[in-house]
């Protein structure tokens, strides 16, 4: 078997038992053992308990990136075909997509979202290079929107950037909501935040602002 | 010094030195030190690291939630005087209390947020508890919204629960972003999510989803 398949085995057992016991419980034994190999060439391999993590944190991370561009853009491949779309299709094709991957990863969601923030250095710094990269798409597409509606005023800067921050980080919770609730699907969770962020957003777009 | 005074200077210390350090970096002497007292009276009061950490995670879960729930009623001791304002407006005072108490506590908020859920049990029990205390808070300003307005057809409880998770990941993610810019006030962070959540929220009173 060629070392790069034995390397993907390894990584898919390695997010497995992250996810499943954390990273400092997780035993290398039990992710030679769940990869079908030995302890030794796990270590021939990655090195290091610290250098697997990082590498599972790392395919995960551009895992997840690739596929909400994918929803976004039309599929894998697809070329941006969607590029033409109304910015609130877009919106919520990555959405699906964001859901649809956290749900049938659920381990990898927890290895970033949960355990990679918070083990210190250099976990936390490859973890918030892909949430910047997320929250600068999800910036880009909402200033997009925004010239699409070009009403006056047009939303500043730094605001734009905070409601990114805000849709990022109710997608994070309801990421962690769906996978605890096996009723409730992707589509769902994606089909909540939609309503709730693009009403919302929508009614900020046309100028309209809540008022006290 | 009475005990309970001392207590708190310690719990003082803690919170800011697990806030900056991380728990496991934390050293029990560099706590004593920053307490002003001895380390082992520090283990004479507190009993041990965990004990110690667990607490900080109670004393500051507890004034977070009393801050909020405060704002929303009008003041610590205010009875709930602001009980009869619309649902919007409980939500505004909600959210500045929020931010303007997670600005004022930055290494709490850190030890709530980033360190306790993530360093396994006992603690994430702990802020999880805090969490749902928070979540079914939201939860019922959402449903008593849906409620004044009115409109057919009634939020689903199970939608209004999904809306709550968002407000709350969105709050979350905006707490973090308002602390890591010195810019950033309080009130911006709080006006970004009002707008965001409500404007959004408000459609989805009226009856008005997004629909692809």
């Amino acid at each position: 078997m060629p070392r790069a398949v034995r390397e993907q085995q390894m990584l898919d057992a390695a997010v497995r038992i992250f996810g499943q016991r954390g990273y400092r419980a997780a035993s290398m034994d039990e992710i030679a053992d769940v990869a079908g190999v030995s302890k030794p060439l796990v270590y021939l391999y990655l090195n290091s308990k610290e250098e697997l993590f990082t590498a599972c944190i790392r395919r995960e991370a551009a895992a997840l990136v690739a596929a909400v561009r994918a929803g976004v853009s039309g599929g894998e491949g697809g070329g941006g075909v969607r590029g033409g779309l109304p910015a609130d299709r877009q919106l919520w094709a990555g959405l699906q997509a964001f859901f649809t991957h956290t749900a049938e990863r659920p381990d990898a969601w927890v290895v970033l979202h949960n355990q990679a923030r918070t083990q210190g250095e250099p976990f936390a710094a490859e973890v918030a290079v892909m949430r910047e990269e997320i929250v600068a798409f999800v910036t880009s597409l909402i200033a997009e929107a925004a010239r699409e509606a070009h009403r006056k005023p047009e939303l500043a800067e730094r605001e734009v950037a905070g409601l990114a921050q805000a849709l990022v980080g109710a997608a994070e919770s309801l990421a962690g909501w769906a996978n605890g609730d096996a009723s409730v699907s992707a589509k769902e969770a994606a089909a909540t935040l939609m309503n709730f962020a693009w009403a919302g957003l929508g009614e900020l777009m046309e100028g309209r602002r809540w008022v006290p």
